[in-house]
């Protein structure tokens, strides 16, 4: 059989289950995953040898330290999967929610009502952990998923994946709810991108290069981020010391994630002040300032930054610095360098904090904050599936209301148009 | 010059203009919107001269009396296209209005905020009328706009097009705020559909072959309906009176657009009394029936449907019949045969009408009401941009709010992540 021949028995398996998921009731759903998260404490051990066989390899082939960190699974890791399931049970249904209801002179009532995508890809890399991730979050909101993880991490994946997968199966879920690709050749990802109809929308989840090739190969509808190159502003009236403390905590705090601050940009009016406090305390941290020619009279042991730098998002410890003359200049910066994810200005001027937000085409804009806020369970939505730097459909943290999309029902006595 | 440089120039200029636009008032978008009102009104006779050009032409070229109905502007349509903008500028500005506000146990607080989408590009054929709505509707949430026209009305298109450009310079709109390309090759079509980055969302207006052309090459996200395949489901518990006015309705008033019937469906139960009463209504009205078997016994003079005429969009007084046995089945044909566009259901039993508007997966479902209702202003949105069949962003008539996307805004006291 063909590639393509075995993804749309792939799709309509799990084109046929999102029909049932689609108005299967809150209880159904929370019970199955209350079943899947005693499957995965079951499974625990099943579940660390198979981690382990991935593990060894990635070793012998000399894989680094990131890779094999974002690889493994220890008794934490199993542990997160599984209160993971539990909090997702906790969330409320998002299915069938009335967003929205008009009635019309006519009489008619025309209720917008929240409603699953239908069927979910992802094309994720080595962490087997989205695995889990996914399945829960797409059976709360109803959604079938079709997963295709990377090689590196397939006996992970497959020990995780049929643990959920044999439990949801007993508590009455349609088998096709939760497909896993297990052969993992490049021609059936080409598949599953040309599965238009088949598959509703495909999130990648992984590094820049992944992303892009799925971006740009599909011709299913795909929403992602490419990269989280995040800018903290620090204007003239900011408070000192509160931008001390966020600067610091946005770049040090976990410096490999996409939310963390890459590029600090300091007023000229305070760079002086500002500019040597924020050093010292981010060398002692182990940060590497590469600063443009302004920093660089400031603070002396700053490497030179250009256009090169301040596109590069680090997720290192490692700080692109620019002085700015002006928040338009800062604005022009973002625009020009930025990635839509998360940007911050640190100010005690109201007006200027009104306009640096409504001026920042971001996902999420930040006044007197750390960036690192950017993330599902910090915003209110319990989980995510991802963060979105693409303007359509939804933005930031993606949840369970973003995997949904919604429905008009009209309800009428006999109306005709006139 | 080539195409790709050309529309670098075209994209850049709107994206530009975008900025500008989407923090510009309510105040200043409306008094533009009723400048350029009146300088349709001032422009009457040369748009008209313009039309006449355009109409000659396609008369010359043997375009039949449809394509001419579309092309044309006379003094009814350009007083719509007027009262038009005066409508879009009583609408509520989308633009700001904050959708959601969460209290962090933090202290921070999260408003979702909703925002223009940036710069939309408009793929369009004979319609000149589409100039002027996209330009109201587009003003008005803050976006820029490409329009793209077909060649046949490209007098027309200028015409409109510069008139309200004109007015709009006048009133302190950005001149890149809407951008007509007067180049209609093929080349520069191209050109927009790989403007990803330049262009936010595309979105084609026209004939399906267009519609699939764009929805196919585009590197731009695309929002779109292909065709309107709309079913009317008359359930066994209908009260026939109500059914065979809904059903002639939905057939007769106005057939060649997207939300009129194309297949009505009958239950088995019911068939023998009510096909008769509204075959022999439909046929006064010039309507010709394509039966099933089962309907053809019924209706002698009805010719014979199967897969394909079910699969037809008739836009024309042509209707699919099929009787079915069950409820079920009719959702399985509309599964099978629909278009997700509008879908309805006629009965007088509430769990059945429940159970249906839960199952059919379309973007607007109707219990006892015609479908030629799926229109943004019968929807209360004042004006529409288009239907979409999508499941992503926006479902059905799109409105201002639809031209939208959001931003979170993060406003601290100088918070940290832990």
């Amino acid at each position: 059989m063909d590639s393509e021949t075995i993804m749309r028995g792939i799709t309509d398996r799990a084109r046929k289950a999102s029909c049932a998921l689609s108005v299967l009731s809150a209880d159904r759903k929370n019970s199955a995953l209350e079943a899947m998260a005693k499957a995965l404490e079951a499974s625990r051990d099943e579940i660390k040898k198979a981690n382990s066989i991935d593990l060894e390899e990635a070793e012998r082939s000399g894989k680094n330290k990131a890779f094999l960190d974002r690889l493994k699974l220890d008794d934490r890791r199993v542990d997160g999967m599984i209160s993971m399931f539990r909090d997702v049970k906790e969330l409320d249904d998002p299915v069938g929610a009335v967003m929205e209801e008009i009635k019309r002179p006519n009489g008619l009532v025309i209720q917008k009502i929240r409603v699953p995508i239908g069927v979910i890809g992802i094309i994720y890399e080595s962490r087997p952990n989205v695995t889990a991730d996914c399945v829960s979050l797409c059976l709360k909101s109803g959604n079938a998923v079709i997963l295709r993880g990377g090689s590196d991490a397939i006996n992970s994946n497959k020990a995780v994946f049929y643990a959920l997968k044999d439990a949801s199966v007993k508590a009455g879920i349609d088998e096709g709810a939760f497909i896993l690709v297990e052969d993992t050749s490049r021609q059936l990802v080409e598949a599953m991108l040309k599965a238009s109809g088949g598959i509703d929308l495909i999130m990648p989840r992984g590094g820049e290069s992944l992303i892009r090739s799925v971006s740009e190969n599909s011709r299913v509808p795909v929403i992602k981020h490419y990269k989280g190159l995040c800018h903290i502003y620090v204007d003239e009236s900011a408070d000192l010391d509160m931008a001390e403390e966020i600067c610091f905590n946005a770049k040090v705090q976990r410096p490999g994630v996409c939310n963390a601050m890459e590029t600090m940009l300091v007023n000229s009016r305070i760079a002086e002040e500002f500019l040597p406090r924020i050093a010292g305390r981010l060398s002692s941290a182990g940060v590497v300032l590469k600063g443009c020619p302004e920093t660089r009279k400031i603070v002396e042991n700053s490497e030179e930054a250009g256009e090169k730098e301040f596109s590069t998002e680090w997720l290192d410890l490692v700080l692109s610095v620019r002085v700015v003359d002006s928040m338009e200049q800062a604005i022009e910066h973002i625009e020009k360098f930025g990635s839509h994810h998360s940007d911050a200005i640190i100010t005690e001027d109201e007006r200027r904090a009104s306009e640096f937000v409504k001026r920042v085409d971001s996902s999420s804009v930040y006044v007197n904050a750390s960036t690192r806020f950017t993330d599902g369970g910090e915003f209110g939505k319990g989980a995510e599936i991802g963060i979105s730097t693409d303007k359509l459909h939804a933005r930031g943290p993606m949840g369970l209301e973003e995997l949904c999309t919604y429905k008009y029902v009209v309800r009428g006595t006999g109306q005709i148009r006139k």
